[in-house]
């Protein structure tokens, strides 16, 4: 019996059975996969409910999974955060950086990151009072998101930026991510979050395909059906709501996407969640798809 | 010298003569008319942190206006709020009332309304859990709309639905609100939040021809260009911002709009944004727009 076999066999003894293979990989070689060595991650914001960051890190590890999104700086230090990762065998493969500190603390988050050893910076959200309100706006957010591109490049790094609904926001037919991004130019790329690019109207299949090889990652959730988990956001689970997953994720690794990473904004259940949607990911995942 | 001519001196005379004349009304005409006999309200939100509810309504009719729109109860009961309003000559002409009370007190809400001669309710807001995720939600909300109006209209009242940018996502090429008011049928009606509908990317003035002759009422409020009013939501008093009113307003007119109701989310000083937008309107409005 190989590594490999024992991670995905625990998972599907603790799960609900509901991942269902959609994309015909077969249930023998499914079990062959090892969640570990495929390119999913889990955002921590989802277990931001979860007890101290060691429980949380040990759901992500209990869940088979070897990489996470961090927020912010986990309320730690760099230190202290990279033991604890290292502890559970996770890299950090991303973090979630506002845009505020992006602006008036650079130095700062790049050192930080570079300490934990992450390479990806992404923009995770909007306040209201900071999002452009017409189409020259959303082009002038993307020129300053190039220079900060610049300055994060020269450090060997990468700025990616994360999606809600409000971008999806559509002026003359282009929606203000689009434009957002063309004017930030080829570096900065996107992490598309799909739930809520359906949520804005777009089919996340076709959506995902605008950015050419620009997509870093898709955030992998589900919307419930209309008036169901109203206490979860109207979430749910990968693989338990209404996106087409058996076209989105072709779709996700024809675009080049590196990492698909497992998110809930609102779980009642959090460590379920990130289990339901590992084992989702690992049956359902293309054949090609690799870290 | 009438009283109408003193109240817009008097008005003028407190402002800063922001509000230029963009409709063509001479000066002389806009100088005969009485801002507080035109289909001019204020959504009591504004003036939500400039003291008491008696504060708030000076500050109402301070401003020459003679109608406001509550919101809820105003924290208060309806005997209280009625002799409020009555001491400051304002009449409630519409009240937004949240979805869950709508749908759990229904027959309160009616009750509270009519003692303070209320026929309008409005449900302002979704948060985002209840916020539908597909156009069959939406759909299901209007049919639902549908169902509370049917209550609301056998008790000689009217329920009309106000957006945010949320229902500016777009299903098939149909946003969420008209697929939403499409389903609620002609008698639920619309107060539009053009600031709101630009910020989703439509032009306000076509937009709100989509709706026949059921827009109730629009929300006046201005957009600030891109990174401006930061500390204001991004938005500006009427007239200082980046939204068309030389061809909104004339739009609105020809939909039969019944109520320009002046707004703004987080002003700085309301009263002031109160008094900005009175002289705005009661110089720019169509020589059509009455009560």
């Amino acid at each position: 019996m190989t590594n490999s076999m024992l991670t995905l066999r625990g998972l599907l003894a603790g799960t609900s059975m509901l991942a269902i293979s959609v994309l015909g990989i077969t249930a023998a070689a499914a079990q062959d996969r090892d969640t570990g060595t495929l390119p999913i991650a889990v955002q921590m914001y989802t277990l931001r409910d979860s007890g101290t960051l060691d429980d949380q890190l040990a759901a992500v590890q209990a869940a088979g999974v070897t990489a996470v999104e961090t927020v912010g700086m986990q309320d730690t230090d760099a230190e202290t955060l990279k033991a604890a990762l290292d502890k559970h065998g996770i890299a950090a493969i991303s973090t979630h950086a506002q845009l505020a500190d992006l602006r008036d603390n650079l130095d700062a988050v790049i050192a930080f990151n570079k300490a934990i050893g992450n390479t990806v910076l992404v923009v995770p959200f909007l306040k209201p009072e900071m999002r452009p309100t017409d189409a020259a706006g959303w082009a002038a957010l993307g020129a300053e998101l190039k220079t900060i591109s610049d300055k994060v490049k020269a450090e060997g790094m990468t700025l990616a930026y994360h999606n809600h609904d409000f971008e999806m926001a559509q002026f003359d037919g282009r929606s203000a991510l689009e434009i957002m991004m063309e004017a930030a130019g080829p570096d900065v790329l996107t992490e598309l979050d799909l739930a809520w690019v359906a949520r804005g109207g777009f089919d996340p299949a076709e959506y995902l395909g605008r950015f050419g090889d620009r997509v870093f990652a898709i955030h992998t959730k589900d919307n419930a059906p209309a008036g169901e988990a109203v206490d979860e956001k109207g979430f749910k689970a990968l693989g338990e709501g209404t996106l087409d997953w058996a076209t989105i994720l072709p779709a996700a690794e024809d675009a080049g996407v590196d990492w698909y990473i497992i998110e809930h904004d609102q779980p009642l259940d959090a460590p379920a969640v990130v289990k339901t949607g590992a084992v989702f990911l690992t049956e359902n995942l293309p054949e090609g798809a690799t870290r």
